[in-house]
């Protein structure tokens, strides 16, 4: 089996997972990837359904995301949310008005009785997509940040609102009890030849996706490669509040952290080339360059993890 | 009691009753007039309620609206809705970007509890308006109008999809049953000095205002001048579908026979000057120049009406 063969299933947040999948998507048959994206940050604002990581995902792999900010449309302007403003509202969310089609699509949808698998199915194939992004559940599930300063918080309101200023305490996922792991999902993870746990903020990106009920026995269940790729390097993330997160947790900012957080969920970890290995780990583990700063090097990575999958799980 | 001073009720659906509210607002105290929208209109479309008649009277009263079709917002764009066309959406409902902010604002306020009375405060105070634009009932109404040859389609589908152009058998207004006058509607009629009905389509646009439960009794227990202004001016509507309708209901397409559709509702009735009056009129009649088609007509004609009010009902 080469590696243009495998079928691979990436576990994603938002914008770091989403360069990794468009590395991999320029690889990997179409058919072959499946995107497991998390839903924890989703919402409802201004009656509209607002999936943040499934639409970065679905902007990245589209390529019409703007590049610079890594989520929402290129060029996309804001005149709804300018009008919002001179009626007085709090404008905290930027919603720009091409991306607001999608809410509304998606909203429409969900109100027709379409589940969020379907809706997203749906909204990706209009989009010309021909990979599978699948929502972590159907059944709502709302990730909730317990902070010092401010008790606790919906997750856009730490983390757009508050900029993820105040001090993480701990994640409470609500109405993850009636999260059920969908038809599509367990299909992809039982065929799948490797899983990918995305460089994605591990607590608030990766954790919803990993505390479905089942979800994880299902994973390590599989006698394939699962592998993470670090967020952190150099003791640094390379963006979001990853690494203050894990100050506040005091955990040590590090990829090796990162990977012990995962525990017995992988049995493989990808450091970054500026940190090396650590000689002492337990799991199958290797250095790349993960800093995905332009599409080569998304591309660059995606095939090297393919490569480095195909040598030593032979 | 100078003209300027009456306390004045006027129903309306969206443009031409819009106009002569606009004419009011001109002349008479903000806190003096009150005006009874129609609601049956109303609908939701992805995910967001939305109130044409309601928008249309308060975009006309602050100055915003599109002057040439005289619904929406002046100079507004249309780049959301360009992009629901791009996902494959037919975009039969037009929604500029500046208007989807009313829309998501007042959708916010109604998944926060408020009802849409409260809700068209809020948006009208943000708006500048001073006097009191108040939806007919704050329960969901449905206007639904049967035709001969699609059968019974939701008021939307019959006008702005098909163009009002499927024959108009019957009109059924869902949730009728249910719709209560508000403390508002009582508090302005019981006071009121007069009452206007509005140069609006009488079936599509004032029948579901008169149609709420006990509102029409309501009306005609008051010993004030109930006057209604004509739509047709030489046996043509002025704008939109009320000869079509009428001629579709096997009625004289004439002013006289929306006078005699009235029936006791009211107690006078303004015809245009270029029909003049019928003398065997056995209620008051005056002549008018009833045709709108700038600001400086608007504030005539409200200037007119009130002048008559005046004289005839000292």
């Amino acid at each position: 089996m080469t590696i243009y063969h495998k079928r691979v299933v990436l576990l994603a947040g938002g914008v770091g997972g989403a360069k990794l999948a468009y590395g991999l998507q320029q690889i990997l048959p179409p058919e072959n990837l499946t995107i497991i994206v998390n839903t924890g940050d989703d919402f409802w604002h201004y009656g509209l359904r607002i999936c943040p990581d499934l639409d970065t995902v679905m902007y990245t792999l589209a390529g019409m995301v703007d590049r610079r900010q890594g989520w929402g449309i290129a060029n996309d302007t804001t005149i709804t949310l300018s009008a919002l403003d001179r009626l007085g509202e709090a404008v905290w969310f930027r919603l720009g008005d091409q991306d607001l089609a999608t809410h509304m699509m998606r909203t429409q949808l969900w109100h027709e009785g379409y589940n969020l698998t379907e809706i997203t199915q749906r909204l990706t194939s209009v989009l010309g997509l021909k990979c599978r992004i699948v929502p972590m559940t159907d059944q709502p599930v709302a990730t909730m940040i317990d902070t010092i300063e401010r008790g606790e918080l919906a997750f856009q309101m730490y983390f757009v609102k508050h900029r993820w200023q105040p001090t993480f305490k701990s994640l409470r996922l609500d109405g993850i009890e009636n999260a059920q792991i969908t038809p599509q999902i367990r299909e992809a993870v039982t065929n799948a030849d490797a899983i990918i746990v995305g460089p994605s903020n591990p607590w608030l990106s990766i954790t919803p996706i990993i505390s479905v009920p089942e979800f994880r026995a299902l994973l390590t269940a599989q006698n394939v490669p699962r592998i993470a790729i670090t967020p952190i390097i150099q003791n640094k993330a390379v963006k979001g509040p990853t690494a203050k997160i894990m100050q506040e947790l005091e955990y040590e900012v590090s990829a090796r952290a990162v990977r012990d957080y995962y525990g017995d969920l992988i049995n493989g970890f990808i450091y970054d080339e500026q940190d090396g290995t650590t000689q002492i780990d337990d799991i199958k583990t290797v250095a790349l360059d993960t800093y995905m700063n332009n599409d080569y090097k998304r591309i660059q990575l995606a095939r090297n993890v393919l490569r480095w999958l195909d040598k030593d799980w032979i």
